[in-house]
């Protein structure tokens, strides 16, 4: 094969992580909790050779560090590489992208008027089935993985397309470049043009397994990359097929599953037509009921969209712990609703971002923050004044939130002893006196900081006029793995 | 006065323009009307000394352009400039803004969750109150015209404060920056606080009269910059005010007025219990009955919003021939509403962009374009499917419909003999093989083409996800005002 000679290098350098102890200082912001964002300045943060976070001392300053928190985690001081942030600077989580379609990445803003079902068939699947051909799969998933990090999105739950070995590829090359990753097979077996589909529900469970098995191999302890349980959507599954994953899922607890939900409202009918509940013993005829009935609705389940979701699915879905990836992008885009995530967060559902592409235009969690919000207001504007997110709380589900979506809660999306440096330096524009923009090339942005403005206010002027010329570095368990030159 | 010399400079240097015959080669787009984009590749196009377009030359390469368009011209061949654009770039109008506030610079993005009149108290007025400053005025519009001059604006219709000093120092910033401008001193009367308002409506006729003293100074041809009367919205003018302004748009019928109409419920409302039809002798209760009470709703006057127009209202625009700025950036982000474009359009109202900064967030004209796309789509999800704006839709009213908005139709807007040369230069990013961009630092950008896209989708993919970093060149009136490094 000839893709595997850089996998292996690439399993060894993502295994040894960032390989030596590092320390950060400087400002750090992240979520303390929904609506609060925490900041810490004049701290430092120090990160084992593992990429786990091992300290978090504030105030704290090179000297302080030096004096105090090396000797007491047994460092050596000339072992230990220090990362000093910039006045105004500040190292932020990574943003957790929670749904997107790898194998879109070249249709992103490609989408014309259509909505969610002459879509898939116009743009999406003669795209995906075209990336069967390994050299262009390499190309696209090469750009995508590293447009997302230079983003700052430090992980992703990917879906590739029905071809196992190209999906492999993306996770070989996830592996390489260091991006944290669920790869996920897509499942589909009817529905879809004869040229791209599983051929039965047999050889989609099989090609299925097929691909756990190599993303197992080539990261053992499931450190950086875990594939997923990828049912495409309920009317692309046969029930067999359904059948077949949920008897998956219950063999394989360890593993995440992914799919869409109630994102367009002929979707919702084409659904309710697909699978009535007589035939698949649901509790009712709602979609939500259709993935439950075949055990798909569990607590390791991220279900993207969500817009159209009734009280009682909703309630079901809170009940089951399955957890919602909200896409403002490409709701908004393809004209499938405005989510109601303040609705869901309210009845205690786990909510993250997607960037959907390429439903969603854009390969920014950023970008989706910012739609969240604008979306939030939408929303709002039928009349539930406290529909609106808040800064604080499109970032929140940018990091933390997403994090549990993922399964990750534990281990990503905030600053905390124990969890992993999966981080980015943000750094905004400073505009003088004369009203240029201070400092180098680098300083190139689209955040003009002139600095009367309170940390707050900073914070969301990145949110609303940020991209990724703010994303100076980014890191994941430790290792660096992308640099604004 | 200190800020007097360099004004004369820049003076000098508008009114000479380019200076010199130019030609410009490679690819042209342009809004042929309203849903379809024109794509004129291996033209030509020649722009004399004084910025203006005399001739469109297709096919026509440099060879071609030299043995005839040149002669034609009279031009001799050493004395023209050739500007080449690569492949895979194009020229394209400069964009239109039709309403910013650039005293709100410095608040983009910092609004929370307040709506209008909460808006405006706690984060608007105070800080245009503060560029009473001059040496602040300064500094924040050397930024606002550096800063939407990199993102291709041409030509803004700006607000500036109820200061006629610093009013007068943005119109001389635009003319030294060669920015085409409408600048229009704020006035302001009532409902306002205390610290910042005119003290009375002779107090703001004096002070409207003294800034259009100066700018007509400044650039007696009003070949760059022109004052525009600027009511800020009817509830901060008293009636006496409104009857002067309305008095001096006749007195002055070369003057565009700019003002707000039905951006928010409650601004609505307050209007209606502010004007009693009794009071004024308008036609109804309405707000645009407001403005046609006072002659103040004409063919030059540019309506920020209207968000909520009633039908009858909607009538009276179109009779009156006005003109709406839509703001959607602005009317998601303070949950103003979302504005009918279509509904306007097929009542023949003739309909730009505005970034509305700052209650819109954005600079970007082209985000105002994307936002207005999405925008429709939540008015599609309405019911009105044909809501939609396509991309050809909202790149036509980011440059031929402002162009109609702020009254320089037969200006520019396109690329037609007799136009000015107000253009700028798009280029995006190419991805090789490897999934790397081409080229060097300067193709740092946000847009990737892999090369199997059409033209209308390389326009698609800049409308989604280009920004400044794509308008690598800008020109207005044929002089060069702005190039990435």
């Amino acid at each position: 094969m000839a893709t595997s000679a850089p996998t292996a290098v690439a399993v060894t350098v993502a295994v040894t992580a960032a390989g030596k102890n590092q320390l950060f200082l400087g400002s750090f912001v992240d979520s303390a909790k929904l609506d609060e964002l925490r900041y810490l300045h004049d701290a430092a943060v120090a990160v084992d050779a593992a990429g786990t976070i091992v300290a978090v001392e504030q105030p704290c300053d090179e000297q302080k560090a030096r004096l105090t928190v090396l000797p007491r985690l047994g460092w050596a001081a000339d072992a230990v590489e220090v990362h000093v942030a910039k006045p105004g600077q500040f190292f932020f989580p990574g943003f957790i992208d929670t749904h997107l379609h790898a194998s879109q990445y070249p249709n992103v803003g490609i989408f014309g008027k259509s909505t969610l079902l002459d879509w898939l068939n116009t743009y999406t699947f003669p795209l995906e089935a075209s990336l069967a051909d390994p050299s262009k799969a390499r190309q696209v998933y090469s750009r995508v993985i590293r447009k997302t990090l230079s983003h700052g999105t430090t992980c992703a739950a990917y879906y590739a397309t029905v071809d196992v070995a190209s999906t492999n590829l993306l996770a070989d090359l996830c592996v390489a470049a260091g991006q944290r990753a669920l790869v996920g097979r897509v499942c589909m077996d009817q529905l879809s043009p004869a040229y791209y589909r599983d051929e039965s529900p047999e050889a989609a469970l099989a090609a299925t397994r097929a691909s756990i098995a190599h993303i197992s191999a080539i990261d053992p302890e499931l450190a950086l990359v875990r594939p997923v349980l990828t049912p495409r959507f309920a009317p692309s599954c046969s029930a067999p097929l359904m059948r077949g994953l949920g008897a998956l899922a219950a063999e394989m607890p360890h593993l995440p599953i992914q799919t869409h939900i109630s994102e367009n409202t002929n979707e919702i009918a084409l659904v309710r037509e697909l699978f009535p509940p007589a035939s698949t013993g649901a509790l009712d005829d709602s979609y939500a009921a259709v993935y439950d009935a075949f055990g798909l609705l569990t607590d390791r389940t991220i279900l993207a969209h969500g817009v159209h979701l009734s009280e009682a699915e909703a309630d079901l879905i809170a009940a089951r712990r399955a957890k919602v990836s909200h896409c403002p992008c490409s709701n908004s885009a393809i004209t499938s609703g405005a989510a109601r995530v303040r609705w869901l967060l309210d009845k205690h559902i786990s909510c993250g971002l997607g960037t959907d592409m390429s439903g969603g235009y854009s390969p920014s969690v950023l970008e989706a923050a910012r739609l969240a919000a604008l979306v939030s207001r939408h929303v709002a504007m039928g009349g539930d004044e406290k529909a609106k997110l808040s800064v604080e709380e499109v970032l929140f589900l940018a990091t933390r939130g997403g994090a549990d979506v993922v399964g990750l809660a534990d281990v990503v999306g905030a600053f905390a002893v124990g969890m992993h440096w999966d981080a980015q330096l943000v750094g905004l524009g400073d505009v003088n006196a004369d009203g240029e923009v201070e400092g180098d090339r680098d300083e190139d942005n689209n955040v003009d900081v002139f600095g009367w403005e309170t940390w707050p206010e900073r914070v969301a002027k990145w949110v609303y006029n940020g991209d990724d010329r703010n994303t100076k570095r980014v890191w994941v368990k430790g290792r660096l793995v992308h640099e604004r030159k």
